[in-house]
């Protein structure tokens, strides 16, 4: 079920749209950069909230969210970091779903009755004719207003993003009830039953549409498709089981911001990231799939997916984030090579890790990393 | 230290060498086929053995490892398994080098005292030059004896692979404390101080190459490298960090073979598994390493690796080990599809898993698994 909330109303316009333009396939006099996982552990004014607040209570609550949304711009400023991306979790989704999801101190997310079968009460009512789907208002609607607020308090200096988990990604951790190294039971399950698989995915795939249009409907001026586990599928199995989704996603996202809001084409971009789908023909397919921007994690060769994929598309990534564990000379080196290897600024790109940042590393570092890419001279913009 | 034992004594002679030929090279009319992790937790007789004994107990005892590295045999025949891989663990070379390492029962394995820093008492041992190396007849000879009970009891049906853990994925356990889903511990010893981790895996190479050679001495008839955590590295780090420790190995032990055993060449073929690392140049890089054959993980598509790497290297692999909970004919119908993506048979191919073997499968699908494969007819050979 859609928001109902108007839409668009009273947000601050935006001042330095260089990421936007990045990520529709515009050259870029400069590269613009944010890191995924930026609003975390790693900054100890984050810890700080999370001392007094719970991890979904932060999520919960439209001032905290909006309070550690912007923790990062406050720090490193709008002349570094390029983007903000809206404090969640992806599976803020499921919870929406009725799915009890806690987070635990050291264990991670913890789904205390995971989707074990298609014998599953929960499988039973979200296969149901009857159905109702899920209103997004109702249930999300606190994202919404974080959003709301983020946008309000980041007062047009960079853009906001929004973003929800992928239909496989959500599925995986359903069924495994938490993190999981190996899968087996979510792959389990694409193999034992795939036709309840697709339905899980469907309505999966639903929810997550409402959930993104809605966002923007709030003031996400970007959107960003999380496949965290896509690369624990074999290339055929993701796609059948993960691409048609994703692509169904970008589409009616797509033409309902059109439709709707009148945001046609790439007004609002959106960005996947399908972790782990590296191989012939994935990135290719994501971006035919019609995306705008392609995240890339740390295993892949600059200059060889740029080369994969043509010189429209934006890419976005893709420094190992270990490396911010180094020293600095090597993280502004690796940092310019990784830019040369794209072609950053003469191809659209934008400057982000391979995978989110870690509660260890230090701010300094992460500051070093957005040094290093505002220093990079674009060729020809010298 | 080299292992001292007189090499290759009274052992059986090989009668079905079908996967030797294939590892060295050669087009099979049929194609063979083994299962990683084949003697594991989902034999329910591998499972009485360990009820009755500790983890690490099963391998350091010749008689136990023995018998369970026999098992799949016993079980599927040699009509249907190409191989035994002989029971042990990748950490027994870190149990060599002194460390502690512990299998839990739900957590796998800990090693209570990690690698923590270059200040690290472990670390300044090994990087003193009057570090002495290891005895690996000492520290290892039970896995040599137990190799040649195997020998003994496979009695020449197929033949038996020795194997080792890659340097890296070594010193990833020995610094994580264990196994690790980011592996950031380990990732940051690599850049926070290169030096010293080259010294690491320097040291971890030197006793690697002693162990595989003694495995060979003790009647090993192929060799497998597992680099587990390669595909954990960006492509720059695995190609300072990775490569040119596996590719030390494998000319070492090609070298060592040929002068101290006369065997020569592919005599002993020697597989490399670096899992997840199939970025453009990876498979490439393996091949020139001089590695007889890739293994790969079910991440690749067989015709774009068969493709990428020619006609002549062999390569092992990759079905998803999570097929295996499919129907039988989904399992015979993506075996197939795969054998004829790799052309295997036409050019030199293994079937295998694209990772091990979990606890959770039902042998009769594996035994699906090597049936599929037995039934493959190879174009022009029916």
């Amino acid at each position: 079920m859609t928001s109902r909330r108007p839409p668009l109303e009273g947000l601050p316009a935006l001042r330095d749209d260089t990421l936007l333009r990045a990520l529709r396939g515009e050259c870029t006099d400069r590269v613009p950069a944010w890191m995924m996982r930026q609003a975390g552990r790693y900054l100890p004014e984050f810890r700080d909230v999370r001392a007094a607040h719970g991890f979904f209570e932060v999520c919960r609550d439209p001032a905290l969210a909006c309070e550690v949304t912007v923790q990062p711009l406050e720090r490193f400023g709008a002349e570094l970091l390029s983007a903000c991306i809206i404090f969640s979790d992806i599976l803020v989704v499921l919870q929406a779903l009725g799915v009890e999801v806690r987070m635990e101190p050291k264990e991670g997310p913890v789904l205390p009755v995971p989707l074990a079968s298609p014998d599953a009460d929960a499988f039973r009512a979200l296969a149901a004719p009857a159905f109702k789907g899920v209103d997004v208002e109702r249930e999300l609607g606190y994202v919404f207003d974080a959003i709301g607020a983020a946008r309000q308090r980041i007062a047009g200096r960079v853009p906001l993003i929004g973003f929800s988990g992928a239909p496989f990604t959500l599925m995986g951790y359903w069924v495994e009830g938490g993190g999981s190294r190996t899968l087996s039971k979510a792959k389990r399950w694409l193999y034992e039953w795939p036709r309840e698989s697709h339905v899980v995915l469907q309505r999966l795939t639903d929810v997550v549409v409402d959930y993104l249009v809605g966002q923007v409907r709030a003031g996400a001026q970007a959107l960003q498709v999380f496949e965290s586990n896509g690369g624990d599928l074999a290339p055929r199995a993701w796609s059948e089981f993960s691409l048609p989704y994703l692509a169904q996603i970008c589409k009616r996202v797509k033409e309902r911001l059109a439709g709707e809001l009148g945001l046609a084409g790439a007004a609002v971009p959106v960005v996947v990231f399908s972790r782990g789908s590296n191989w012939e023909g994935a990135l290719e397919a994501l971006r035919d799939a019609g995306f705008d921007a392609v995240s890339l994690d740390w295993t892949v060769d600059p200059a060889a997916a740029r080369e994969r994929v043509g010189d429209r598309v934006a890419l976005q990534g893709n420094l190992c984030p270990a490396l911010l564990y180094a020293r600095e000379e090597v993280i502004r080196a690796e940092t310019h090579r990784m830019l040369d290897g794209f072609r950053a600024g003469a191809c659209p790109h934008v400057a982000n890790l391979g995978h989110g940042m870690e509660p260890e590393m230090d701010p300094d570092r992460a500051r070093c990393f957005l040094q290093a890419v505002r220093d990079y001279v674009v060729p020809g913009k010298r």
